[in-house]
């Protein structure tokens, strides 16, 4: 492997540490395209996942919002960037810009299943948001919102055979 | 008034033919809005719904998308795009791409609204959203959607103080 | 092959009948992208764009801008949308946002390669750009300049092996 | 001013500290667009920079990009992170996409110059992008890019009156 290649064990290593499965990413997947996908497994989810996270400027953004997210919690970032990252300020719009990114190349039901999942906010996207704690999850659970929205744009043009 | 220049009256009025009054625009902004905003009022929401069709490409996008629903209405699209826009195919895009455009000056609130709205579809954008009639709405309620997005986007930085 | 089901012969037969062969778009490919890729060849160009032009959203975005600049040709749209299409005003949009659409899938390289296209205009862009003919082609050369642009995307990702 | 509120000050003082004075922006914006603005003047560039710069979302993606350059160049960022960072790896990604999120409310104009601004590094994206000093301007070149592109979609929109 070349000086700077990251490789998908890398993100899903890193993505572990800060308590996200890539099977929970999965689910969510199933979710979101189980009702226009009569045979979609859990199985065929996992691997557009993993397909995701493949893509070198996926995995560039997680390490890029994970990092900030890590700062944050050790008040590594400077004030005011500190405190807007610590709060999840909801005018932020960093997280989402970077997360949005990783949609693009997965098709426009990519970008607004990422939009809905940023709203309903299910499964692990959920245990993620809920402030108060010590953990600060202002960048992933943007992401991870992100990967299934991707993943679910994959399966969305994968498995379906009209246009 | 100079050459090219279209005005917001005459979307109003292209939009009101096609069986949306803007009103309902700003009603679908209250219920997204109003959970973060105690003071949100119908007034405001409308007002922000008509700062957002002001916008020259908005304008724009909203004259395409509408000439190309009735161009389908009437047959005068060719083949396969004819078929593409009347059976308003789930992995066509090109709808969501354009109102997508819309949003985008609207921060990634307005985004995230989109997609959630392109899920949900409530109110005005879930009527126009009925296959069967006569009618093709394919871009129509992509459209709504976008503008009800980027006024609530608006409403979100305009009357939150807080970042 | 299914209904709606599309296929690249179709699009790249849209394309000739329009005046654009895809060896062209390859010659912008290698252009833009051999300064990087000191091994870079047409053929390596040519299935880059080939690759693009299978993508489902692609061939969706080539039809409709393809299908607008011959209404518009016909004298077939209604105004004012006939003559911000006819007029190619530079302010008008939505041809950029439906071509940016292709770029997304391609990385930022795609998406800054589209943007410095639309300036320069080189080959066959700079040809189609040419105003004052019968010919409308607003749509057809951003169309252009996208897949080329997601072609460079494509190379320069497929064929760097360091990040 | 709230908590969390960042002013436009903040903003230009951290992009002073960082080598960049906001007229060396407007003269970027001038260079753009003064072929299509016969009495474009530099105040109307600058007075356009600066409206960018009030925009909340603009103002987080500066906050964040320069915390991450300063970051890498204080060697406080984790493998392999860092190395991206330091070395402004071409296919890293994540700088333009948070840049392109400022472009975004600002038409397709600035969307394309920014794409351009990214190839042809004029002024003082070019003095930004010299690599190999001590000094990591990884974010910063693109966020300058964006805001000088960003304010040139502005101009386009604010002083043409045909569309």
């Amino acid at each position: 492997m070349e000086k700077n290649e990251i490789g998908k064990e890398l993100v899903v290593e890193k993505l572990n540490k800060r308590g996200v499965q890539i099977e929970e990413i999965a689910n969510i997947v199933h979710i979101m395209q189980s009702p226009y996908q009569k045979n979609l497994t859990h199985e065929m989810c996992l691997e557009s996942v993993e397909s995701v996270l493949k893509k070198r400027e996926v995995q560039h953004a997680v390490l890029v919002g994970i990092e900030l997210d890590e700062l944050a919690e050790k008040n590594l970032l400077t004030e005011p960037l500190l405190n807007l990252v610590k709060s999840d300020a909801g005018l932020f719009g960093c997280d989402e810009i970077l997360a949005l990114g990783i949609t693009f190349g997965y098709g426009s039901i990519a970008i607004s299943t990422f939009g809905h999942l940023d709203k309903i906010k299910i499964g692990i996207i959920k245990e993620l948001d809920v402030k108060g704690s010590n953990k600060v999850h202002t960048f992933l659970d943007d992401l991870v919102a992100a990967i299934a929205a991707a993943a679910a744009g994959r399966v969305a043009h994968r498995y379906t055979n009209t246009a």
